[in-house]
């Protein structure tokens, strides 16, 4: 038997089968399409893993479940997905409409959670019971995994790091408040710190090696101008790492999980980004002369999508 | 059989015998002592325990367990206490000593987590499978309460909300950071908040109502003033319940618990603390158009230390 694991993204929907060796054995991948009805939506959803469990010389008697992970959220009872701006879901009966297709058992999940759980099945927090996984890119986003299972929340709108308070009165996030910890913690946030360190160091390497142009800056391009010794590039991200280290401690003083697992597109600056992060968290940590959770790099990247929706259950 | 609950604090240790209803039958208490050997203090302690069951006619074999509650924290495996400040005590052999006097099951636990549980048995949130307490009074204890148990963190050093950072390079704390949440939602924040305000507007009620005296503020004296209209009292307190809204919505965007619990000494303001809160709260949720945590005053006080030690296992 496999699982099926579909990760749905603004561009591309993935679909992958996933052996009972948590392996990714054959994937299938369709075009994101908004501007259709949602039941269409759906079928080339559900025709893509049929294509897919195809072509691995497979048949839907193969399929023991199919698990979904959106940017959004969805209720676990019922299979509605909720909210998922990117797909213009509001509402819609998932579950039900995707049965019509492809009658299997079918699980929904917000897609850091989905991650979450993938690295603590198969990836870097595999054999623990808890792990908070956070992942850093455009924003922040997180899974909570307690006693090895994805804790969510009573009614389904937890594990939202991203928007905890970190900065009262700060600065303004997409939701509509201000100081939200992405705001602070994201390759967003370290963009904006960097963009206003040139404005008043226009002599920067930062500047530099975006071609003079602001807006080309990247988090990449701190990271390169840091690791140039560039003085503004090392203030920035020296504040970068503060602002994270302080995150990452405040989510060890409310929860204390065994590890915490860091993935998204900063995180794949690997050693640069963590052993500074690991070096000053002990200090915001209350109780910082105990043994303190591990802090890691995710190991499955992209795969993380596919392989933590297969194992919904 | 009855369980044995004792509530650790700084000027008294109280215990207290609970029946199989969760009432407390029978209370004894002993003044804490700290400068005598730590064996001594323990005895003292079991032989306050002795005498209490005696005078309530039971004997030794009718208890089932002793829990304690201690201002600090404690490994459930050794039954060492690692750290309690009040009592001078830092890895003790807690269970092992009491045990000398009192051989029964000991647990050990950490006083925000024992009120939470206590709550969550008997109080406020009875018959939830998830909650948050939060002790609102001279600092911010929390207690989390995950598929019906205690989640003090794979370390043991989780539920420490009140150090969690709500203000970047905030107001200085007492554990040595800045911006720990404390410092904006604590009872001791509200009065520096006053004490702050007072300084602008020395004709306030909250000064006049405190004898004319800065250091006799208290969080009672703003409360009042407010109530009465005093301009500074009403715009102090304004600030207050927007920080505090901002630290329980982040708690619901992180953890999404059923009920979020409020005690301590500033709860007992009941709903002209509540009221102005639970309005106020939505705006910091992300997913503010789902259904959200009930947000609740504890109804236990004094006696959540006594019921939840009781109920440790």
């Amino acid at each position: 038997m496999i699982r099926v694991g579909i990760d749905i993204g603004g561009t591309g929907i993935k679909v992958g089968l996933v052996n009972e060796s948590i392996q990714i054995i054959r994937e299938g991948t369709v075009p994101t399409v908004i501007d259709i009805p949602f039941e269409e939506q759906v079928k080339r959803i559900a025709d893509c893993v049929l294509s897919t469990v195809n072509s691995a010389g497979l048949t839907p008697d193969d399929i023991e479940s199919v698990g979904i992970g959106i940017p959004g959220i969805a209720s676990s009872e019922t299979g509605e997905i909720i909210k998922c701006t990117n797909m213009g879901w509001k509402h819609v009966p998932f579950r039900e409409t995707f049965r019509k297709f492809l009658d299997k058992p079918v699980f929904i999940e917000n897609d850091a959670n989905v991650a979450a759980l993938a690295e603590s099945v198969a990836g870097i927090s595999a054999g623990t019971s808890s792990s908070v996984f956070i992942t850093i890119g455009t924003g922040i986003g997180s899974g909570i995994i307690i006693n090895g299972q994805i804790w969510k929340g009573a009614h389904g709108i937890g594990g939202e790091l991203g928007h905890t308070i970190l900065d009262l009165d700060g600065v303004p996030c997409t939701c509509g408040n201000h100081g939200c910890l992405e705001r602070y913690c994201s390759a967003t946030a370290l963009i904006r710190m960097a963009r206003e360190a040139v404005e008043k160091h226009p002599e920067s390497a930062i500047l530099s090696i975006a071609g003079g142009t602001v807006s080309n800056i990247e988090a990449k391009t701190v990271f390169d101008a840091s690791k140039a010794g560039d003085p503004t590039a090392v203030e920035v991200y020296r504040r970068y790492i503060s602002c994270l280290a302080q995150a990452v401690a405040s989510v060890i003083n409310l929860l204390d999980p065994e590890v915490i697992v860091l993935g998204g597109g900063v995180s794949k600056a690997g050693s640069y980004l963590l052993d500074p992060l690991v070096r000053e968290i002990p200090q915001y940590v209350l109780f910082n002369d105990q043994p303190l959770p591990s802090v890691r790099i995710a190991v499955l990247g992209s795969e993380a999508g596919i392989i933590g929706a297969s194992m919904l259950s």
